[in-house]
């Protein structure tokens, strides 16, 4: 019973925190992936969502559901029990569920006793599966009676998967920090080329590049001007003969991060980062890149998802770290200067989200880097 | 200084818990089991009882005491301290105390300031050995002058232990759960038709059974009428020829879940699960298991202890898992159906204890259950 | 994502505690030492003081200088980062910070719009090397314009240490408990006959002496008077022929126990422990040994060191068990006798120390114990 240090250390004792708290942010009603389609076969799924155990698993239809991960009767972990003819029965009294929630059988109970009792229900949340993935809703069905009613709102679409010229990777990472912060960081320039020295690109060429910053209701995007041919490793590989550089970084709610580049009229990548908020300093990255490239995919791919891994290795040593001092100084105060360029817009869009306020206000502004 | 998970993770920010904390009590002036008699020798045991850390250890005639396991002068742990003339000896500046909690001496204190100061004195709770185990009761000595002033109340009795027909088998075990959820769990017929499959019963033969529960101030008991044989491995070893069931389950205050059954005249067996509320979510379970049978012991005994255990080890896995998630969700929030016949009593019985409530109202019910 | 066991136990639900908390006291704006000269050399340090992580590194003129360890950017450790022309700069950005707290480059930041902007400082503690140690102020310097003006207070200087006649000793250690704990254990008289037993003194001889007690503002002093010459192994070491024992134990704000022996003429031992608290419930210990001796120190050197450690383990090994009684009781309840000479004494400095009241009245008083 050795304590933990961290329930013992005054944290902050020296210098009184000025804010405390962190950047975290519990969207309701929103799309998230909670897995791949090929993690999902007969076997349930357990995972969370905002720390909220949920377990996926396949109905009689095939179709994927997601109920929250409780039996209802005695809290024991419905994802601890077997998927038996697309109902998900607990390990403890056998009580079984549909994918829409419904108790369907509970053992030892006379028949006439059973039904669809709405105590006995388990919490459903819609799901839909597109793309290689299954979404989940971060609301329970507003129609318990027919969870089968789906949100207005649909999830994102990869733009170019499946596409014949666009070749895709998928790859599902963990970072230790919050979504905010795992967000701002795929959206930011500056730290490529420190943090990520001779991946991305080089220490700075003393180059002034524009970024022209537009914020809408639900997403903020940066168009950069001016930007040159990278010139680290992927550059080369992107583009051996150069040609005009086009590169947006946008956030779109709820939680996308994508870059966009098109160097020449030949080569276009673009990287959408789906994150997945596991639980308030615990976010999971999606991954899908698809590019078109001028040399041949066959050449490209090897080096694509090597060199993607390393700097997601280097990025969620660094989130670590920043979650560890958060919590040590008890909040974090950050300190931005005009190129920390999408941060404070996907703060804003996130917060808009989170009150359900969908009309936040346009915004546009143009700021000038060093790269 | 790696933060734990669950400091950091915001539990149940998905779906608010409805009823926050679990199903606690703590129970102030009850007898508990502390050790088996066996335990304890020459040297100190340390144990918790209700999370607070107790010392048991033997006085100068060998009568079992037990005290706070904190030495009142720099609140080191006594256990780690040495028996020595029947006293217990702190091993910072080496106090001494006897099982009364008098402390006896201080090394370096002039004699002319020694003596049985109350500030000095170690809490004792009062102490009483029978049967093999060593009981402690959950408050201080009331007349701390008089440690050996006893509480009108005694310890459960082991009705057939010791008798020449019986055979008597002991064994301990520490269960992950509530208390509540480990003696609901004991006394739960339901869930052993389905976590426990093949050892106890066969999945459900269709046959509707009645449960005849009766409450009165410090007990309930659920009588089974019209169970048949057990068809499962326990049930043909115990009695292989057939005969009338007779099945009692009975909860007694403060902690003690009992299974009776009777096959036929000459079969009998008594399960006593003593329940020792380690902490709020460790709970300890002495089972006593004491059987007449037609076969000869010899030939029984050997199945009694594997079957136990691996019953035991389903049993603690599921409860852990429940302390899990009620855990993540912030509470816990159990539906119940009518066969989850004496759940509500037993809880409503700890309640009334707990409050110091000694006149509970009666209660009589029926239950029809499928087995 | 098993649940910290001290988060699920109701610590002392058996008997309510009557003092919550423990003796931890913050004192701002004193002299600590955060690490020995030689442990600081190219590569930057990281510690804590009261649990505030803390970055030591030498700036371009080879001066220490400590910054609170959070980039004021994006709060990512700067001790992760690299020293580079007596700046430090942090590993996510890049942005350089001098050991005055100035950050002196923003990479990509246009230079028009760099410069020492105060929200981009980092927090910088005033810092002071000597003696072979290096002292931080627990309060960030007063003039952040200017960190390099200094607190009026000096930190403390070891009398002896570099005299001709004397042999130093340092060494450090960690003891799991408060500073306050620590210290009254270092000064602590009667649990040496126990505790080290044989080490220090043998047990008990039956001699009654007398401590005289002086407390000023700043400090508090024992003198042992009458007291035998040490019959135990550092006894016989120090001073085979006997001898008169000039015995000094003293409390000097803000964590400083002192040891002073004098054996006869020639022999003359100086212990000071300097405490730093490193969290609530963590104390680092620099214990500076200084002797003269009538037998040469070559002889004596092999024996002070192993002698020292045992003691130190013993001592951490008590404070650990009494921070867990502590804890799992939910606060400390200490009886006192008047044989624990300073304890009291000590905690009215600290406390005074902590509000910052200067001018805490004297006190005089004489004890008697038995040796």
């Amino acid at each position: 019973m050795e304590p933990a240090a961290g329930a013992l250390v005054a944290a902050g004792a020296l210098v009184p925190a000025k804010r405390a708290g962190a950047s975290v942010v519990h969207l309701r009603a929103h799309w998230f992936i909670a897995a791949r389609s090929r993690e999902l076969r007969h076997a349930p799924v357990a995972t969370t969502l905002f720390g909220t155990p949920i377990v996926l698993f396949r109905g009689k239809d095939g179709k994927a559901g997601a109920l929250l991960d409780r039996c209802p009767h005695r809290n024991v972990p419905l994802s601890l029990g077997q998927v038996s003819d697309g109902t998900l029965r607990c390990p403890y009294h056998g009580w079984q569920f549909d994918t829409g929630g419904a108790c369907t059988h509970i053992p030892s109970l006379p028949s006439e006793r059973a039904g669809d009792v709405k105590a006995r229900r388990a919490h459903a949340l819609p799901t839909l599966e597109q793309q290689g993935f299954i979404w989940v809703y971060s609301a329970p069905s507003q129609d318990e009676q027919d969870p089968s009613t789906m949100p207005s709102s649909v999830p994102h679409r990869f733009a170019t998967m499946g596409h014949r010229d666009y070749t895709t990777v998928v790859q599902s990472v963990v970072a230790p920090g919050t979504m905010y912060s795992t967000i701002e960081n795929a959206l930011d320039v500056p730290h490529t080329a420190f943090l990520h020295r001779g991946l991305f690109r080089a220490e700075s060429r003393g180059l002034t590049i524009t970024a022209k910053v537009r914020r809408t209701s639900d997403r903020v995007e940066a168009e950069y001007v001016g930007e040159p041919r990278p010139p680290g490793l992927i550059g080369r590989i992107l583009s051996p003969s150069g040609g005009t550089v086009t590169h947006f970084d946008r956030f779109i709610l709820p939680s996308i991060a994508q870059v966009e580049y098109s160097i020449g009229a030949e080569n276009h990548i673009l990287v959408d980062s789906v994150m997945t908020p596991v639980s308030d300093f615990v976010t999971r990255i999606y991954a899908v890149v698809s590019f078109r490239t001028r040399v041949p995919h066959f050449l490209v791919r090897p080096f694509v998802k090597p060199l993607a891994l390393r700097v997601f290795q280097q990025d969620a040593f660094i989130l670590a770290k920043q979650t560890e001092t958060i919590r040590a100084f008890g909040g974090e105060q950050f300190a931005s200067t005009e190129i920390d360029v999408l941060g404070r817009h996907i703060w804003r869009l996130l917060k808009q989200a989170e009150r359900g306020d969908e009309h936040g206000g346009e915004e546009s502004a143009e700021v000038e880097l060093v790269v």
